[in-house]
């Protein structure tokens, strides 16, 4: 159901509304004052408050209600659902607490609460939140001090105490915003639904959110697929690390999932993330100023080096990069500079400037094909006229076709100048090195747009396909005998039947049959435990590398089985030692709870845990993606060859990744599966060691839907 | 000579002295209208300048004059230089432009101006600056429209344009200055001139720097040891990105050296540095006002769960730790706090927390030996009092004994509350995440002050060890066959024969000699090329490993000699294949043009360009600085022993790291010398390949010195 009723309401209803001075009943009467339609004030002990008349119940109102307020105590409020519901209200925004996060007889509190609600599918805002205030509707149907100014970021947060914070921040930083709303602990309307209907109202240009838990991922990440592309979504997430998502869960019994996956499905999302609340609203307002770069190519023009200098190791040290000017144009910057100007970007304009050759250069310099984007950087020197450089720039931003930053850098001297850029949406930063960051991040979103637009690609050809035969015959027989391990064979049985290369591998089960074995392959072979409840063989000694006679085997054979328990030991697989200067890659899928399967890819080997070199991604994978995906890691420069080495075929390398997902998407009994390692060599790509885990039988409804269902 | 006349003078000439309306003159003429001594304008076209007795030279003066102020035009200054020493001033300002930024006809006019300078000790900041200030005194000898107020923080930078940049903004901040030094060109007075002289000065509390270019190292470094103990030192220094240093390097001139080795030269000289000009003020502001944390841990108490949870992200992922509270603590935080408190770090008090409830929690934690510094957070809640709570905190700061930061977050709702904390000399910040960065400088300060003090220790024990006469007579024959580059087997000699183990290599100058070498050591071996011209060796397919038979040597010899030109082929090396799962590291030394000697180490084998896990360091190398250094490379952690592998004599491998920079300093002819890989097993250390270059010996005085040479 629409969200209308909430954002839009003709009329409110408070329940339990009261005019106590210092009671939160009070604060949200005093705000509502100023709503232009209409308010009843729902209270059976009072018959008027704060001058209006106040009704006994929902009921007695006796005119239609869009939305209710609710301030009484949890323990009402299943009732007041009901009441809502026979009253025919809409919407309603609970600010009352005590449910959830105070114990499991909350948490029981509010699923009463839903289950009243759903029967007229009214929608729930909280409980346990500050409210929501609509600007430019004169709504303000919260408990804050203060009104938020009128404008056009939607502010979505997850907590109520920062919300106050930052609403006093933003008025006095003359900030404004199109709504602006505490989630509270998201029991009915979540980070879906908001970003759904902020992406169809008019007023909001930019979504920027609050966020210590995801909630419903799919609806969440549906939603921002659908809006991230016509409107910039800007997030803060916190629990980046493992002991902030401890101290998020703590404060709101929410589950948090892995921060990598989510990471990797904001990006597969096209919505951008940042780290501190100053680059949220920043970001937002940037993005919502400026069009955005065809590539990461930043042109400076400066009356100072030091500050252009500054911006160059900020945009560098974020991903962008410095222009290099074309001939032509720097021609005409000699042209138009004294001899000793910079010659290249940063261009240099000294800082005898006036307003004419500052605004000159910037128009040669946006002319040029190989720049993306430009930044103006002013210092308040003697010979300087910050306001009137700013006057000559401001009219032209438009004409430029390619995003304009400017950094006014000082204080009183540069106010008026700023001012002017601002009227002309430009945005203006106090350090250039924060202009260049900004420039990357619009450089970022539109790279994921990109990501977005192949996702979306992906996901509508993303059909299950058929498990291949044998694949289903390996998993029933682990079943069969009760495992949900599969054993190295059978996992790379799994692997060669979906179409990637594996290492011809025999199973062997007695020392006799190990070195036949061996002399069939031809040596050197490689030794490794054959066991149904072991999986990481190399940690207990299993694993024996590099055998070069029947002897060497025996000795291996030994090795291994006094290496381990007997009931651990099923014998050992004989396969062939590849020789060569092969790279070694990890492939790995797993099941995140909330994000379904999550592929992963990097630098492989025993070293994988100690170089942490590896991307995630949601399947499904394309080849475009599979490329993309490589390279998010740095080995994906030794793909491409280094010290002597020929490339690997990275068209083969991406098949297998293309494979490795549509395996993991056909064939949902596996929750884990790791190919460790991947070897890469101009030879070919091939798996030396695989593991498969299945889900639990029993556990089969359990496992979470992948992405690509939408 | 003392910089005193400069900073603290009795009397100032204003050399090119004038009242023309817009001129830069005339604007040092009104800053120095407040100087409380004597001011003397010096112009011969003029008998009066803005009231003042104007003088037609110094020499007409007949007064002691202690500093210059010299504004004319750039040929003029050699001679005007003369006359001050002739004059018996002691300082000099040269304001005026149209030196070394201008080519090579104003390079050499600097020099003049050097050279006469000198004659009589004359000191000299500039030329090209804006001026020196010195609120406290009523010094403002530059031509800025302000003047900076008065404070505790010593600005030195390098770019007028920053200057006036900061100034402005410092004046809307209300920030104040002990001193403003813009230091132009820095023909004489440079960076390690400027730490010595703020080092002393009373009224400074922090040294804080702009940077573009380095200068005189050995001065700057020696001077930063002396002062970075008693007061903090924060640099940003631009070029960061060789793009960034380009950049810098084309308006200034002056040569910039590769970063990665500033930043450890200043991590072990204890400075601290930043990358934003935001955090260069932030860091300075917070070092001088609260005592350094012993460790990393900190406590965060605060009224809202999502600010907390903001302030571990960014706590974490700078390198500092959340404080697991004792058993103790939670005991009496459980006795004060309501029921569903956050039972751990951070503390949340929850939102209708009290001044007093707020203040006892914080002072528990303070209490406890697991917290080594403390953060307050605030928002503004419907119950919370901002002033209040601030009245409350700022008192026991001072009892804490460890540093207090707090997070007032908002804008006018909690602006008396951080004026209180200000007052109270507690840092306050806009945000959490803000202050938990500021935390984790003040920690980064105390690591930094361990590496100096280790630094020092090192540095006094460091006399040049005589070289070994074995590694001696390797070079003069290197030297006497005109190399520059020694074959694997002379680097590995050199290595021997300085203590580090290496593994035993044979040249076979036939292929019978190869299979007889071979034979010898006992398979499998590895063959390599040798020869006098090619160092990457296995760059042009001339390393051939795990040989199994005589036959396969002959394939290897016969592969190599085809894969290079004769006249580059002398032959291979033989050498043991060494077997088992060894940790590749490699082991480095350059010789850098303003640092002299700089060693490197971190992950070996092919993929170290890839992998870029690295860490420079400046020799002398103790075993306690070889074990940090080790600590700061990602792979130490597989030094420890991972999946199933024993850990790494670390002992070894440090001493093996103090030998190498033994013989890097020992012996000054090595410009260049590579240890890849550097093999470290449970079994041992050993170097399995060498390259190690000579300076030319016509260069010979050209070899910067050692940094522990002060």
């Amino acid at each position: 159901m629409s969200l209308a009723p909430i954002f839009s309401p003709r009329s409110i209803a408070v329940v339990g509304a009261s005019d106590r001075e210092g009671s939160v009943s009070r604060a949200v009467m005093g705000n509502l004052a100023a709503f232009p339609g209409q308010v009843f004030p729902v209270n059976p002990k009072r018959a008027e408050v704060l001058g209006r008349r106040c009704f006994p119940s929902l009921g007695a109102i006796g005119q239609p209600v869009d939305l209710a307020v609710i301030i009484t105590p949890a323990t009402t409020v299943p009732a007041l659902m009901a009441d809502c519901v026979a009253a025919g209200v809409k919407g309603a925004v609970i600010i009352s607490a005590g449910f959830k996060e105070t114990g499991a007889q909350g948490a029981e509190l509010e699923q009463q609460v839903l289950l009243a609600a759903r029967r007229n599918g009214l929608r729930i805002i909280g409980p346990n939140c500050l409210g929501v205030m609509v600007p430019h509707a004169g709504l303000n149907a919260t408990f804050a001090a203060q009104m938020a100014g009128a404008g056009t970021v939607a502010f979505l947060s997850q907590s109520g105490a920062l919300c106050t914070a930052i609403l006093d921040l933003s008025l006095r930083e003359n900030v404004g915003f199109s709504a602006f709303v505490s989630v509270g602990s998201m029991l009915d309307v979540g980070w879906g639904d908001l970003v759904r209907h902020f992406g169809d109202d008019p007023h909001t240009h930019s979504i920027v959110m609050y966020l210590e838990s995801v909630g419903d991922a799919q609806s969440f990440l549906c939603a921002a697929r659908e809006v991230a592309a016509k409107k910039p979504i800007v997030v803060i997430k916190v629990g980046r690390t493992a002991a902030a998502a401890r101290a998020a869960a703590s404060h709101t019994g929410a589950l948090t999932g892995s921060d990598a996956v989510l990471d990797a499905a904001l990006r597969q999302a096209g919505v951008l993330r940042v780290d501190t609340i100053e680059e949220l609203f920043d970001v937002a307002e940037v993005l919502s100023k400026q069009p955005l770069p065809r590539g990461p190519r930043l042109a400076i023009v400066t009356n100072a080096g030091g500050p252009g200098a500054l911006a160059v190791d900020a945009l560098v040290g974020r991903g962008g990069a410095v222009a290099e000017l074309d001939g032509a144009t720097l021609a005409k910057l000699d042209a138009l500079l004294p001899p000793h100007w910079s010659h290249g970007d940063p261009v240099d304009v000294l800082g005898d400037a006036d307003a004419e050759r500052f605004a000159c250069a910037l128009k040669i310099v946006s002319q040029d094909d190989s720049v993306d984007g430009l930044l103006a950087v002013l210092t308040p020197q003697a010979m300087t006229d910050p306001t009137a450089v700013a006057e000559k720039i401001a009219p032209l931003a438009a004409e430029f076709g390619k995003p304009l930053l400017c950094s006014w850098m000082g204080g009183h001297a540069v106010r008026d100048g700023r001012r002017i850029m601002n009227a002309a949406r430009i945005p203006t930063h106090d350090y250039p090195d924060e202009a260049a960051r900004a420039f990357v991040s619009m450089w970022e979103r539109r790279k994921r747009l990109e990501w977005l637009a192949e996702t979306m690609r992906a996901s509508a050809r993303c059909t299950p396909a058929a498990t291949s035969g044998g694949v289903d015959a390996i998993i029933a027989n682990a079943r069969a005998s009760g495992r949900t391990l599969l054993s190295e064979t059978e996992a790379k049985s799994v692997l060669k039947a979906s179409g990637i290369p594996v290492v011809e591998t025999f199973i062997a089960t007695s020392e006799d049959e190990a070195v036949a074995r061996a002399e069939q392959i031809g040596f050197p072979v490689v030794l490794k435990l054959h066991s149904a409840t072991i999986t990481h063989k190399s940690d207990v000694g299993g694993v024996k590398l590099n055998l070069h006679s029947a002897d060497a085997v025996r000795t291996a054979w030994r090795d291994i089985a006094a290496a381990v328990r007997p009931a651990d030991f099923a014998g050992v697989s004989v396969q062939k030692m590849i020789r060569g200067k092969g790279i070694e890659l990890i492939l790995g899928a797993t099941t995140d709870p909330q994000f379904g399967p999550v592929l992963l890819f990097g630098a492989g080997g025993t070293l994988v845990e100690v170089l942490q070199d590896r991307a995630l991604i949601l399947p499904p994978v394309t080849r475009e993606i599979a490329l993309r995906w490589i390279a998010e890691t740095k080995i994906h420069k030794a793909l491409r060859g280094v010290r002597g080495q020929r490339a690997v075929d990275m068209d083969a390398l991406a098949d297998v990744l293309e494979r490795f997902s549509a395996m993991v998407l056909a064939e949902r009994s596996i929750v884990e599966a790791d190919i460790n390692p991947l070897v890469a060599s101009p030879a070919g790509i091939v798996a030396l060691d695989a593991r498969i885990v299945l889900h639990d039988a029993r556990d089969a409804d359990a496992v979470p839907a992948a992405f690509c269902v939408c």
